[in-house]
């Protein structure tokens, strides 16, 4: 450490269902170190907390950097949140989490300041400084998972919505008879572009003697057809995966549309899992979203891949962390 | 006028392709005066500057009001807007009127600060502040005229946009392969519950030889049956047209439902000329939207029809001139 990265550094924390991912950022946005320990969710938050706080301590000390030299940190999680209050109001994904003060936690625990928001603001947020969405003050972030979560920076700031919860594109309705979503509803971009949505069509078409190369790929078995095999057969020619592929693209391309209409973004980031698929999903969408939206919102709009991979959260949080400290 | 009202007025404009509404607001919320010119658009921005300027001097006059018991004027245009520069960037209905600067001009000539907001964020505004949105910090309102227009406010401000145009709602796509649009595209929302998606469905029912009470009270000429015409066969019994009512309610749903999964507002507002068909509308709306929109956004959402009628622009316009002079 130099003199001049001194109590310069932020922490940045991703809660997740299986992991949790830890970063260290320093004052010219690089990650100077990572790691990430299991949440063993089951155990309840005190206990994640306890060990999250320890593996903190350690990086730091790995590194040879002092306690003091950490200003703050930011921590993500799946929302409903009371960012206010610091509290985890709902958690799917972390059953025992609901009525956590998180925050208060570990400002006690390790004696800075510490911000709470959404995990997918957080990853739009990391995109938005040190990301695909550099550069620009309004970017909206997809991200292309199982599900299709969302976050929105505006003026450089999240948008964390009424409730804290940010904003769901993924239950936006584009197809009002359209498949049913997971939510119950039918036509959700959710349903129509995710990576269950693009594993669901390839099923369907291995099932009716369609997408020959899927299905060599999973031994001939419906049942081990995923989106990762939809994009190899795609790369070896199967021209049936392509189509999937161009499909799911499509209609992402119309929930690209249609939050272009409501935020018209400079950047519209995607990513998640699915985008291993690359130009055969974001092709597409590109063409759907520029040919839908209003012209007067598509002048200068970028539709880009993601750059943080899977630690966009993380490396967002602690950008967050060093956001709001300025502002303090 | 008491002396507590003394300095307390604020005035509002709206600006339409046809007329011009201002009104006079008290500091109690109340319209004290109000009038209406023509627009008369052909002769440009600066004659219609110098007759609103007029008008409003003759307003205060008629009211026994001193210039100096005015504290502040808004007013709304479409978008979009440069709302920093307080000038119209594009103006569709107000051929002539790109790049003028409103807010300059008006502020020279009535010596008071000037406020420039698009008009349909405003009418929001005017809903949240004095209409049906009242006691709600967070309000989507949706205009169901020809078009679909919408503005919104989150946390007791004007949500304008990156590009201060506003959101454009009515283009938000709900069903990708449904009816064309006016834009172009194919199942926007406005294609499909608007005034003119609900005379749409009716001509083609006419010339289907269903609507027998439509077909009648436009005297057997599909060409005059309008949104208006529907609404009256529905109220004498038509079920072709309650059918037709139902279904655009139905697409306002969806689209209502979107716009919650977004914004998680508190108050869903609906106002326009369509809404004349009341009930016939809001209630498939409503039950689509809370059917569609996640549980954990709709807890205490209403969806509620609007209160100001037609002037819901300029009242709105005389609310944000007070709102933001309590900034200065």
């Amino acid at each position: 450490m130099n003199n001049t990265e001194k109590g310069k550094l932020t922490a940045g924390v991703d809660i997740g269902g299986t992991d949790i991912k830890l970063v260290l950022l320093d004052n010219r946005g690089e990650v100077v170190a990572q790691s990430k320990i299991d949440t063993d969710a089951r155990r309840g938050p005190d206990q994640a907390l306890e060990r999250l706080m320890e593996a903190e301590k350690s990086l730091l000390t790995s590194r040879g950097i002092k306690q003091q030299d950490l200003r703050a940190l930011g921590i993500g999680t799946a929302g409903p949140l009371d960012i206010a209050r610091g509290i985890v109001v709902q958690a799917p994904n972390l059953p025992g989490w609901e009525g956590t003060p998180i925050t208060e936690i570990l400002t006690r625990g390790l004696e800075i300041p510490v911000f709470l928001e959404n995990d997918a603001n957080l990853a739009a947020f990391g995109e938005h400084r040190l990301g695909a969405g550099q550069g620009s003050d309004s970017v909206i972030c997809l991200t292309l998972g199982t599900g299709i979560g969302g976050g929105i920076i505006i003026d450089g700031e999240i948008f964390s919505g009424v409730l804290g919860a940010g904003a769901e594109p993924g239950h936006i309705t584009i197809d009002k008879g359209g498949a049913i979503c997971a939510c119950g509803n039918r036509g959700c971009l959710e349903a129509m572009a995710s990576a269950a949505a693009v594993a669901r069509m390839a099923v369907d078409a291995v099932k009716e003697g369609r997408g020959k190369i899927i299905s060599e790929l999973a031994g001939g078995s419906a049942d081990k057809v995923d989106a990762e095999t939809v994009h190899k057969a795609a790369l070896k020619g199967d021209a049936d995966a392509v189509q999937i592929l161009e499909k799911a693209g499509r209609s992402l391309g119309v929930g690209i549309a249609n939050m272009i209409n409501i935020f018209a973004p400079r950047t519209v980031v995607v990513g998640g899992g699915l985008m291993k698929a690359g130009h055969f999903i974001l092709e597409p969408a590109k063409e759907e979203a520029l040919r839908r939206a209003l012209k007067a919102f598509t002048q200068g709009v970028s539709i880009v891949p993601a750059m943080l991979g899977s630690s966009a959260g993380a490396i967002g949080a602690a950008c967050y962390a060093g956001h709001k400290i300025k502002g303090l």
